[in-house]
């Protein structure tokens, strides 16, 4: 039995949801039904482009969610609910709905990614698991694309598992890596759940626990003659490990007809090294043999190690991607914009005194328009069934400059948000790991601005709204100030 | 079923332990046996201290670890490893024995706080997970300690699930926040799995979906009035959310006999809000009415409202208490020290040119040292089996001023490493999560200089070794540096 066996991870909820939820199932027409939508405020590390990823782990959550008896028994020694609430529970499977955007879309602030329309304690009831899955995954997706920018098509993998905040952000962190472009993981459990190709050599206890650096390049040498590489940093690199290297190529693979694969750095400066490393390996007929540094990289070492020349032909990249150390929370939020009493959908829309905090009311539907080149010009929030119409003349009010209308017709309009799961039944099938990460590429390189990919002040990518949305959104925020 | 049944955590590894394993297994004598020491060489936040969190769950899973058909299926699969590796992989089970600190003890940069001494192999495959949850724990564990202290007696509690790095940061980030001092927690799986106190009130979503933010007042006031706390910012706080709570005292509870608890503000100026909104409850008799506040809270913002004389008397603590936002690695390090081979030991040093990268050799006791006030004067690194004897003049080398000797005598040394598990079965029973909690707080209280707990250059505290233990080590330096 493994450990986790023995926890339900339905439970994993702020105590919140179930105060809401028993306060709903007293007090409130069951037949009431509330959207939520989850949207992110603040693209990390101030970049202008960010990934959706942890669609599949909400969708699983909320199919499997259910309360066991021990989880009954435990929430009613708390003394605060209703047992008629907590005969609920026992029964409870998720009976809503719930709409997406595909995993993998490149997404921007204010836009709802994914929007939940169910009874009001369904709703209320996933909030905490959908945003701590949506955060974690977009976070690290997010950062990995940019690591992988920066290395300009060198591959990068991932090694961070051992500084990931516990076993779930190593294993889900190594999906939403790979999603964002990570060649690789070095967890195992992550391979062998998604399919992610894996790799690993060997630590430096390796080379301590042999007699000599030499001799330990040339066991693994021995074991591993197809795919040796060997960590060169131990002792010292340019005195010790690259003539050691060298040697094994030449002593051990030579004589069985392979080559040397890579050596690897882990430490020291990486620029200057691998430059050094590089020369000794050339002048050695070593011409083959990669290059590979790891050590607290992430986009900005990354991007300073090539401008200075580093000979580097993979990244091996740890603590910096695994915790998104430079930012490491990706703001997700799951608000209210409708209730549905009686047929009749009532917008509903959270006022603040910061602008950007007020949230966009009703239920919506989300475009990605495209100009004739295929480049996605900007994103359009309408009302839910409001027809899009570009072919001729479409006025839209960007978000940014609402003082400004701007024309979409003869642009394209793609829906983002599709229906995941219908009254509690899925009815999306469950996307590959490689079709997401596939569809991640093919945006970053035909639909989104190279402006809005860059790490230096990136292009902000407009966010318009139709004309009829933004004057009901407008009229409905009068409405509530002049309420108070 | 809950979905994380399908997993195997034993594979929460990285491949070059497996790597290195079958090499191990084919070219190694299988009596040698190494160990390792796990160590850390900053402490986040340039905090003068940290504290050592996740024994419990490391002991869980070495005492669980083994490999299931489908993993070894999986491995097989790879084509890199040996048949009878695998076939030995499928009978596994840890036979090798741990020490460690105490879980919940103040811990500092260089000192082994677990050693694992094992067959090769069994050393080698248990590093990652160990070195996973040992810094995650011990990260959140120090950080709540660091924001519980800023708040200066005033309860906090975690509020950061959503935020987390994925559900296993959100539940064990839960129990290391409560470790570190914070009072209860939101995340309903740690409450159950972990008996930690769990509280939770409203979402703005409660107040939005009732007719009115007064009506939503009300019905929660009905259904909990014995621990009614309300959310006062959904509109105004001052126009709006605190003239309702009020009325809701009067009208709903104070019939009833029954009191209003408190009330909770999630955004806006912390500081001069809570100060207007303690004036209009204490003119409405509302003295013992609590204020409750939350919104991207650490120890720096709470230092920082505490000092305007903002008046709150609980904090709810998100994203930067979950996820350390302002340092979120804990660099914990796992390190070969000796290799025993046909009964003899072989200390192991790695060699660095930057000396704080240079590990501590052999098998080493760990003593903290206490003078005759009960104070935590140093930590001192001994040989395992050296005799420490402070009844008369003891000279220990200061590690960061080598040059310097330091008398002991008189003072008291504690040993701080302790047997856990020896040859595969666990010898230290579990402590329970009070226990650790209120050894941590009579740490802080009683043991640890203020000095060394404060924010801004904090006290360094002193790393001795014994003067027999600080020559080996140099001897063994100096022979490394001649053979290479």
């Amino acid at each position: 039995m493994s450990m986790c066996d023995r926890r339900n991870l339905s439970m994993v909820m702020d105590l919140y949801e179930l105060t809401m939820s028993n306060g709903y199932f007293l007090d409130s027409d069951p037949d009431d039904v509330a959207t939520f939508d989850v949207f992110f405020r603040r693209i990390p590390d101030n970049g202008g482009y960010a990934i959706f990823a942890g669609l599949e782990q909400i969708v699983e959550y909320i199919e499997d969610m259910h309360f066991e008896d021990d989880d009954i028994e435990y929430l009613g020694s708390l003394g605060m609910f209703d047992p008629g609430f907590l005969e609920f529970l026992r029964g409870y499977r998720f009976k809503g709905s719930v709409s997406a955007f595909d995993e993998g879309t490149v997404i921007f602030p204010g836009e709802p990614v994914i929007t939940v329309t169910a009874p009001l304690i369904d709703a209320q009831i996933v909030e905490t698991a959908i945003l701590a899955q949506f955060n974690h995954q977009s976070l690290i997706a997010t950062k990995a694309s940019r690591i992988v920018r920066a290395a300009k098509g060198r591959a990068v993998s991932d090694f961070g598992a051992r500084r990931a905040h516990n076993m779930d952000a190593a294993v889900y962190g190594a999906r939403a890596a790979y999603i964002g472009g990570v060649a690789g993981t070095a967890t195992v459990l992550s391979g062998k759940m998604f399919g992610i190709p894996i790799s690993g050599t060997m630590a430096h206890s390796w080379v301590m626990y042999h007699e000599s650096e030499y001799e330990s390049f040339a066991a693994y040498a021995r074991i591993y003659p197809d795919d040796t590489v060997l960590l060169i940093d131990t002792y010292d690199v340019l005195k010790s490990g690259t003539p050691n290297a060298i040697r094994c190529a030449k002593e051990v693979l030579g004589p069985m007809g392979k080559r040397l694969k890579g050596v690897r750095l882990d430490s020291g400066d990486l620029a200057y090294l691998t430059k050094e490393v590089r020369k000794m390996l050339d002048a050695a007929d070593m011409e083959d043999c990669r290059i590979i540094a790891s050590n607290s990289l992430d986009e900005y070492s990354i991007s300073s190690i090539i401008d200075q020349g580093g000979c580097i032909d993979a990244f091996g990249v740890g603590e910096r991607l695994i915790t998104s150390k430079s930012d490491p929370v990706f703001g997700g939020v799951y608000k209210i914009s409708a209730i549905e009493k009686g047929g009749v959908t009532i917008p509903k829309i959270k006022v603040s005194e910061a602008v950007e905090k007020i949230t966009n009311p009703g239920r919506k539907m989300v475009y990605r328009i495209y100009d004739s080149t295929g480049h996605a010009t900007s994103d359009l929030i309408t009302h839910e069934d409001e027809e899009v119409d570009l072919s001729g003349p479409y006025d839209v009010i960007d978000t940014h400059r609402p003082w400004r209308k701007v024309d979409l017709s003869g642009h394209t309009a793609r829906p983002l948000l599709k229906p995941i799961i219908v009254n509690g039944t899925r009815v999306s099938p469950q996307r590959s790991l490689t079709e997401i990460r596939d569809y991640v590429r093919m945006q970053l390189r035909d639909e989104i601005w190279e402006e809005e990919q860059r790490f230096e002040n990136p292009h902000i990518h407009h966010m318009d709204m139709s004309v009829s949305y933004y004057e009901d959104k407008m009229e409905l925020l009068s409405r509530c100030q002049s309420n108070r």
